[in-house]
């Protein structure tokens, strides 16, 4: 089978023929439908080899932590409630499902996945962008249903990502309220739509310039602010002088920290999911009282699950550019250039490439 | 001024002309904008004098428990975030202030107010359904702003009830869920408003007859079913055999709230707001597991700003039907014979009479 | 090996010499070191035949849904956090693992096991109460940890069984509230202790003779009270007139769930454990606004975890009375006569038999 | 009478005389019994003139923010369900009782307290520290009921402070976890006492020498460790490596706050009580996967009525030393000077000056 795997650190990946995997007991083999390109692989692309090499990164590794497909063959004992040809997404931050976060299905806060070496596809284990995916066991997939894969197989984490982040703010997120999503692309074009979906919140969408904001406005936004150096006070206007019940920051810059940490009204969620590499100084005076700052990773089980129940109920789309696995080196190559628009989507049977 | 009386008991009332109240120490005059007719001045109407005189209801007793209007005069001591001139909202079910209860805003589970003697006006103080109106303390007001008072003043009680009969179930009703409403008239009409702005659950809406389904589509049902024997059987299929997440039951009489426990899904919320009289036998196996089911009373203090604040975004609003005062008696007459569409309203100002 | 099995409907359950059984791929082999003695056994035992057959129980059934034992085999592919030697509690209530109660770990919950034919071990599937015993998956095991397999293995049903129960009023009994607790058995005497290790209400204990009530006092109530009739009024006394903020009743029965309604506090909750074939008529005036009724059953693996927790650190213990396997009939025959204080052990290994 | 106050910035409070307030309408003449000392009054009286005069701060001023009495005369129209004669302890954080919080009893947070000139009792408006003190409105008393006043007056900011910052960490205190108090001292040993009466938690305290955890043992604490550079080690030892799940930094300074950070395990609760002046980095690294971190101030009305149930229960106590209001100036001369064990409390009838 075709695979996009990144062989030597340092160069770009490239697309391999190796042999389809055979799924040992309790394993799944799933027929890749859909597999989603992410800032994270580049990252991780990135790393110097020594790091590489450190964090224990397989080569050649299979990219692709995004991944929907088709049930093709069950391994000896796996799963009474899958069948073969079931359309399933893979939930990808693996853990041991052992431990006390596993057993209520927060495995993306697994407290012995590192210690088993235990790596989500395509960021440690072999991934999706194949046109045949080993999954090591059936709870790391969810019904897919009847949802277009290429559509929707972002969801598995530009969509679980905010969902989660947005999920535990939903006390705060009521009658009356307000939420600020800044950086309005992969991911914050998808939080809006969830905001509006389902919180009471006026949603508040800020981004660089007019044109990130006209996506912002499509999918949902109330009102849309240019993020410059009024956006803080323009925020504070627009609340009535109290500030925003929850402030998701999807770029986590070195300005936008700060910024999300100043307009969060008391008790309010200030929830910071971009890994732009910004930091903000905390301490008395730097927050309104009791507003509760959070850096989470990825989401739950359940909240897959939830949030393709949200695309399935039309609430929830993604803005995607389709590659087949043939282009996906090239798929990297746009990411880098930041052509890409919302999210590049590898189709492995597919040769075509077009809008959403 | 003038004045809607209940002035002897099983008599229809009449609007009689009386003195405009002086505000002691710590009261607050307004004047009344509109006020709201319910189906709970009725039932104290039609309460035999022994039941009347036992529950200590005062003769006479202008009737009226929705009132919205303008701060007219403060008494010596009252209030420094209330100025003369603003619109307010009376909040209805007075309380000590005092109680672990009212200490959190939670006056309609005020614990002491039996035993002092405290009623919400028009259901045993003096009520809204007059020119002025004696509010005891400027606590039992909150902000109306520059919402319409004779389109919003249902909202004190119709919205406030369904608000927060919802509130209380929105941790269950998030992505991929599904709410039942039963009964939608005043207060149902508006629930289904609430639903859709602040959860994300899909929500059916269940009524005797298309006409009233009509109304409910209007509002925003997703989906509609007439309340009869097929009905439970419906709603399962709609929720894919799982029960809905959270059941309301504005009607309350002998055949919904067994439909009610029938419906809800395991953990589900099921709340009988309705008092139409019915009761359920509770049990092992009349019910799925963990759904929980209870029977609210009105609604708090912050709840009715929050439910106000829904007005202003406009995601809800009531059907009103307009009566002056002088009118009045006519809108009970009307209520009995339930040729009413929404709610009755009473404008004190005005004579004319129409629709929405 | 030895195992307690019920071969004919309407006689009594026989030890019998088996095979040992070999776990497929997945499945887990463990060595049983306890497994508890059970009310709902004997219901099931209680079956006439027609309803056993037709709720398709197997003939011969290995009794025993709560088990403890060390990992003696892992099929192939089976869990990688697990190791033979590893001492584990069995978690009873087994479902599909994949639909979205199960995607938290709310198996006892799961939507799929009726259809899938899933059924917890001991009621459906094969039992504890053997030398070995087959878990169908990895995910059906907590850690034991050191705890003392005798004295614990009954956490895992009355143990788990009140937790969960209590677990979700937690946020109902904070400083300064009440709960009541309805028979103070197996239960009920593991509630009492969780209630005191977990919450900050005052502990009020029933139950109908003094005998019983002493136990409640060693293990930490508060306040204990003869279930006569003058219960009600005593409860309402010692909570200043309010109620409790919760009621767990772990009998069930025609008089306790009236008595459980009754003694509510507004917003209360009132949780029905016991299958003690009561029921209570539910409406207007029958229980206090917005307290909430429900029926929970078992609890969660999450939960499972933290009950053992408690016993680690001293503050759940179970009263109870051990049988070697070979005794194993005698203690469903005194668990009939109600003889056993606390609740009754088989040692597979053992043959003394002792008290505490 | 006598009363406590700073009169000339930068000079030491004096007892002077004064007349006795009269209630106006709606206010309530406290007769004090007794009232406690603070370091934030020493903050206050530290303010250079400029500062002082610029935050509009009166003077003179009556110092005392912590004060219980008695109700001596009620102002026309103040409370129905208050009486002359009863005990009651003052809430201090004085907000407008108008705004969304202050319909919850959230008046700490008081959206409108600022614009309005509202500040509380010894910080801003006149205080407890005199015979007699003014209290605006009936809501800011709470019933003391027969507690004793001098030894629970403390409660009412070093009771109700650290109540607050632990009841909404309480969902994350259940079984099996674990709390990190930073700080035994004033707030620190009745935070201890606190998580002990109402959380499952395993109560970790950490302070700069023995003998002050000496203090933290003899109140509960389960494991203790002096904070040095080995102490985030310890408490990841003591942890099993995960990490506490909420961290109550009673210090507030330059090292302790990265320590509370540092130690946090995932989706834990981080918060800084204590104001000495430190900060952390935060950022990505900086601290574990969804550990939520917040500055509170104060606490809710409702939470007040509820941390003296805890002492009515014998479950929260504070050490206190004992100064007459003639010896008032001496006990912030000693509270500079680091000699007082616990909690200062004036007691304006008494003359004796003793320990606990």
């Amino acid at each position: 089978m075709k695979a996009l795997r990144y062989v030597e650190v340092g160069k770009a990946p490239v697309v391999v023929d190796i042999p389809i995997p055979t799924p040992g007991p309790g394993q799944v083999l799933v027929k890749v439908t859909a597999a989603g390109v992410c800032h994270s692989d580049d990252y991780v692309m990135g790393l110097p080899e020594k790091d590489y090499l450190e964090q224990q990164y397989p080569l050649p590794l299979t990219l692709g932590h995004e991944g929907v497909g088709v049930v093709h063959e069950l391994g000896e004992g796996a799963a009474t409630a899958l069948k073969v040809g079931d359309a399933v997404a893979v939930y990808g931050p693996w853990g041991c499902g052992y431990c006390h976060n596993c057993s209520q299905g927060r495995e993306n806060y697994c407290t012995n996945a590192v210690e088993l070496g235990i790596r989500p596809p395509g960021l440690g284990s072999q991934g999706s962008m194949a046109e045949y995916m080993l999954v090591d066991d059936p709870r790391h997939l969810v019904p897919l249903g009847d949802l277009d894969p290429v559509q929707n197989v972002a969801l598995t984490d530009a969509g679980l990502t905010p969902y989660h982040a947005i999920k535990q703010s939903l006390p705060k997120l009521g009658a009356g309220t307000y939420a600020v999503v800044i950086g309005t692309g992969g991911l914050g074009h998808v939080g809006i739509q969830i905001l509006k979906a389902v919180s009471g919140a006026t949603v508040i969408a800020l981004d660089v310039n007019e044109e990130k904001l006209a996506l912002a406005k499509e999918v949902g936004a109330d009102i849309t602010i240019i993020s410059d150096s009024d956006a803080a006070a323009k925020i504070m206007d627009a609340t009535h002088g109290l500030g925003a019940n929850a402030v998701f920051d999807f770029v986590g810059a070195k300005p936008t920290i700060p910024l999300a940490l100043s307009v969060a009204a008391i008790e309010a969620d200030v929830t910071i999911v971009g890994i732009g590499g910004g930091t903000a100084e905390f301490g008395f005076g730097s927050i309104n009282y009791d507003a509760a700052v959070r850096i989470p990773y990825w989401g739950y089980r359940n909240e897959l699950i939830e949030v393709l129940d949200l695309a399935r109920a039309g609430k929830v789309g993604v803005e995607i550019q389709r590659y087949s696995l043939d282009e996906s080196p090239k798929a990297y190559a746009d990411l880098k250039e930041g052509t890409i628009r919302g999210r590049a989507v590898i189709v492995p049977e597919s040769t075509e490439r077009s809008g959403r």
